[in-house]
């Protein structure tokens, strides 16, 4: 009988490590009971933003309607500041910071962990913010292809000095599904598209307004433009590796972002504070609607 | 009368906004006077951390023997929780994240924060923590040349979807100054190398312990010995941005980074937690030496 149909990680040198100290998230599988802490997860939600990732867990938990208090939910990581965890019944909601090396840090910890607790089934998202491009401010986009600046679906990973190519398709049935669902949430613009991300805010984004500038206006929106033919409709920094680590370790990942401008009209975040954070709730509402269908909590 | 010799911003467009808000610090110039809160800064401390930011400005306001109390120092950016800055008499303190596009991201709101106060001749420090290659853990890295994951003095800036190449050189002046003032530390193990920044923490350094690997034992070695035949003392995740950027602003900068582990002996950071604690304040206690000798408050 095959105990572990799919093995979340693809290293065989962890087998025959004592101990697997998880730094990143001040956990251990000496000083810690993985299974017993986490061997119930299912879906795992990240995002850049601690604070968001705590309010999302408070979310989730009086969506699900979980027993307990809201204020009792603490951080996992709280022995660390470089990333914060919570876990409300079967999902986790953690943070990962700005950025491709940020989350792969935290990715290859969280799938460690998966590992090592012997959780299966798992779908993980990643709920963020992100540039719109011919969109409304406050839209949700559901990423059919991460690119990258070039509007490749591919991430370089170097490894040892040398660029490997890795794709970076993401699952389509959870993304359909997503879209599917987002129909119910009328009061929630969403559209599928390609999500292209970038190193940097500034200059890699073609914005004019970063200490460093050295194109013109008609350069930056020829490039908004070649984008937004080649399917891109939002600009973020985290999906390409995002997908990439997922699909090389068979987890179900899907990404959701909300623009919270559009690059054609300007590249400053000048939308008041209240907008954004009802933008930002949008993507957290999407994904714990699918939450509740997936455990038949709605029909 | 030339009023501003030196600009730390390069770029045209930045003259023609009416307001400029630095999104991730959550400041802007029609929000707060930043002249009058910042036009006297002299000394930039940056690291990963935000914790570690903090105590560093309590251990400068201690060092620099100002009034007030230290509980009373608070965090300029509190209404986000991107990064944290502190200020303390001529020093701000900041955390930047982990990797090249979160102190990306920080460098271009400072830079021109920077520019907004009217500051000049600032000096700036990364004081962070890196894996060591051939010395003892604990032992203070000031690094010579940032250079990538082949080992070569440069960083690679997308910019509208094409690399551009800059130099990665720091601060002569400064790094031999720090490195004359170790010598008044005995307890401080200093040397002076090269650092190597990669934009992954295992396999991008040659770890073994990640979710992922592909490599042999004897590959990681020899990569390794490659980067310390290259002049590679440590490795970290943010240096030849940071040096490149500060390069094209015209601020001085060092990087000065303790060794947490020698990649030669693993790769788990298992060093107790108070040895870590203790090895942390290195490059801080380093830099404050630095900056009293710059202030006159020791010959």
């Amino acid at each position: 009988m095959c105990h572990r149909q799919v093995e979340y990680v693809k290293n065989p040198h962890l087998d025959s490590m004592e101990e697997d100290i998880l730094y990143h998230l001040n956990l251990g599988t000496k000083t810690h009971d993985l299974p017993q802490m986490f061997g119930d997860v299912k879906f795992v939600c990240v995002g850049g933003s601690p604070n968001r990732m705590r309010s999302f867990a408070q979310f989730i938990h009086e969506e699900l309607e979980l027993p307990g208090n809201i204020a009792d939910i603490r951080d996992i990581c709280e022995g660390t500041d470089r990333y914060s965890m919570y876990k409300v019944g079967p999902v986790l909601s953690i943070s990962h910071g700005m950025g491709v090396p940020s989350i792969s840090i935290m990715l290859h910890e969280l799938i460690k962990m998966l590992y090592h607790a012997r959780c299966r089934d798992v779908i993980i998202f990643r709920i963020g913010t992100s540039g719109g491009i011919g969109l409304a401010a406050g839209t949700v986009v559901i990423t059919d292809k991460a690119v990258d600046s070039c509007f490749r679906p591919q991430f370089e990973q170097v490894i040892l000095g040398k660029v490997i190519i890795r794709s970076t398709e993401l699952d389509e049935d959870v993304a359909q599904e997503l879209l599917q669902y987002s129909s119910e949430l009328p009061d929630i613009p969403t559209v599928i598209g390609n999500t292209m991300c970038t190193h940097d805010f500034y200059e890699g984004q073609g914005r004019l307004d970063g200490a460093l500038c050295s194109f013109s206006t008609e350069e930056k929106f020829e490039y908004l433009r070649k984008a937004n033919e080649a399917g891109v409709r939002n600009i973020e920094m985290e999906s390409t590796v995002f997908a990439a680590m997922c699909r090389v370790c068979n987890l179900k990942a899907a990404v959701v972002c909300v623009t919270l401008l559009d690059r054609f009209e300007g590249d400053q975040i000048s939308t008041p504070h209240d907008a954004l954070l009802e933008y930002q709730q949008r993507p957290q509402r999407l994904v714990v609607h699918f939450i509740k269908k997936r455990l038949g909590l709605i029909s």
